[in-house]
């Protein structure tokens, strides 16, 4: 899917020693995968499953950065993540933000690749692969305005409705511009937010950064099966990239009114704390009773494993749903959502502990759809409604980001809406 | 070293479901590790070298619990970390001390060999093996005022001199115990924290808690020579495993007055805040002054490898020293604190934004030595003082912890002075 995969970008000198290092991985007969956007996915899951791979596979992985789509949202979960939310600075508009997204997007270009950063590179990755490093660029409602290209502003990026469980903070949420980064090395991940919060020089200021993390690949024998700090696995109604309408679910078609956004995507983002003291003091069999689902394995109350379809009809001996009227997998199912669908590609967050007591830790849901209106909100607003498990959950943050598709050789991200 | 190797601990009914994963990752061709607390050091660091080895060996890989030593002082750094500190409870003494320790024990050799936790596992470690899971216990100074054995108290636990350059925030410091947590993946790490958390019960509450991180296994070719968060390579000096004095540097001998704390250790920790921004608008040039080393490959600037003596006398064509008088690496060289040694094993730490705008990250910097005013206490004597790198970080908590040797089968951690 990537018409330029990292092998074909120019090697310059300053990058002579990681790719050195990369050189001598390769040579020892590890595989040194590179990997379009788009197609990272299989492979990585290959990798990740039984058959014996090199271990340095982990840092050796570089996925592209030129494409159709922007890599991070096809990609599998990495380890590693942070989130970083900026606003223009005062006086920067259309042409200032024209000169940052290409400031940025040669230098997610080069570290995605294991490159160095150039001149004040901190060293923070030298030694490691590009550790399966992506960043992905968004925009926010408001950098239209500030760009003076609000005819060029999609309704979708309408800010989303409020929820009546919502506890946001202003301060945390939305921005004119938003960067995903993710690695598998934390190092690497590190490496990256701050060369990009450098690169933003002085035509961004940052608004907000989280961090979070994913399991290790490797820590299980299963291809990545995402577990919350909740102990739920996460993620089983995902659509998958090898279904057939997973790009018409995610990606933003051709031939809308805002071709500057074909093969994007939307991202909602939203901090949702975990209440894990309450949480942890249900049994397992209350826990399973709100999810709906098995926490051991992930399968419905009704039976089968992960991937079986949950007989949402189906009643026990006492007459009662086997799956309660309230239950999680219930609410959120895509049948009961008109088909709703969208991909959540989550990263957990641990801050520590709370002014409180309690624990500051939670889900960065990161969700993606072609249309908010059709995959996060109808999901939501049932989910804010009647959801058993809200009771332990609170969404702290918010945002709505239209990510534009990725880049030809060339052109930065976002140069068809900016150069339109 | 150790004489009770995970694979001899009876497996329990509540472990079927973890055990038949690693049950099926060996069956796969992998090799799953079981490891003495000691002898983990060679065999991860041949994992993470050159040969192929299964990725999975990542998650199987088991450290022991029971041994001469504590396991989390000579194991190799793990990719995640928990720090944490709790005063025993109001009311709480030398018993529930005795049976607090003698149930987080329980609970760390369960969760190090891939156990659940119990009734009431959370199941975030759920698929996942051990991946290198290491508890560490130790007890502060006024853990012996609290359980009434200040005669077994021995002076080094004394509070560590101030230094001029602290600026040490009491509550984030000391503690009458100490947890720390490694794994080499964050949801198995997570999951232990929460574990000895909820183990505490009504005998202890948590009085600060950190979190920290370091390369993950594989993303560099080489065995992971650890870089911290300055772009610097950190631990080059470190006394090694196999060196014959190694043991004498950083383990209580047999025969003190003290005896309850043979093969235990001392460990220093301290929050240490890079003030990066600074730092980062040095120069290369300038950067390597402040450390004395290269920063590509560690190397002394006067020449050699990462491994090479500084040549501390050589001067340059100007009559300059060439490792400068006020050079980190000059004023840390052992030689220049009568050989004193620790063993450095830190994490990084990463909590996103501080409300001034810099970032709130750094090194949580854990040294273990046989004698802090033998290790630490000189060294950062001297750093205090003339330390060029002193300008570009700060101190901001303190803890001095006594680390107890590693329990025997049916003996838990500190049992030798509980029951003393």
């Amino acid at each position: 899917m990537s018409d330029n995969p990292v092998s074909d970008n120019p090697v310059s000198n300053k990058d002579i020693s990681r790719r050195r290092l990369l050189g001598t991985v390769g040579g020892a007969g590890a595989t040194g995968l590179v990997l379009g956007a788009a197609g990272g996915a299989a492979a990585h899951a290959a990798a990740a499953g039984d058959a014996p791979t090199a271990l340095t596979t982990l840092g050796s992985t570089g996925i592209g950065f030129h494409g159709t789509h922007q890599a991070g949202i096809a990609t599998p979960l990495q380890a590693c993540g942070h989130l970083i939310a900026f606003d223009l600075a005062p006086g920067a508009g259309r042409k200032e933000a024209a000169a940052l997204m290409r400031r940025w997007s040669t230098l997610a270009g080069d570290l995605m690749a294991g490159r160095s950063a150039g001149d004040g590179d901190t060293g923070v990755a030298l030694d490691a692969g590009p550790s399966s490093l992506t960043v992905t660029f968004g925009f926010g409602h408001t950098f239209f305005d500030r760009t003076g290209l609000t005819a060029q502003r999609p309704p979708e990026l309408d800010p989303l409705p409020a929820f009546s469980s919502d506890q946001l903070d202003a301060k945390r949420s939305d921005g004119d511009l938003w960067v995903q980064i993710g690695a598998d090395d934390a190092l690497v991940a590190f490496h990256a937010l701050r060369a990009i919060q450098k690169a933003a020089g002085d035509a961004a200021r940052v608004r907000w950064q989280m961090n979070g993390f994913n399991r290790s690949p490797g820590a299980t024998g299963k291809p990545m099966t995402a577990r919350n700090l909740m102990g739920q696995i996460d993620g089983t109604g995902n659509p998958k990239p090898s279904e057939p309408d997973f790009d018409k679910r995610i990606f933003v078609p051709p031939g809308t009114k805002y071709e500057w956004l074909a093969g994007g995507s939307y991202a909602v983002v939203r901090r949702i704390r975990m209440l894990l003291d309450d949480w942890e003091k249900l049994s397992l069999k209350k826990q399973e009773q709100v999810i709906g689902r098995r926490k051991s394995d992930g399968a419905p109350l009704t039976g089968g494993s992960e991937l079986t379809e949950p007989a949402l009809d189906e009643t026990g001996p006492d007459g009662k749903l086997v799956i309660p009227d309230n239950a999680h997998a219930r609410i959120s199912a895509p049948e009961q959502n008109g088909g709703a669908a969208m991909l959540r590609r989550p990263f957990s967050f641990h801050d520590g502990i709370a002014a409180d007591g309690t624990p500051d830790a939670g889900l960065l849901f990161i969700c993606w759809q072609a249309d908010p209106l059709r995959g996060f909100v109808p999901v939501q607003r049932k989910l804010d409604r009647g959801d058993a498990l809200s009771a332990f959950i609170r969404h702290e943050a918010s945002g709505l980001f239209a990510v534009p598709g990725g880049p030809k050789k060339g052109e930065y991200v976002g140069q068809r809406l900016l150069e339109s």
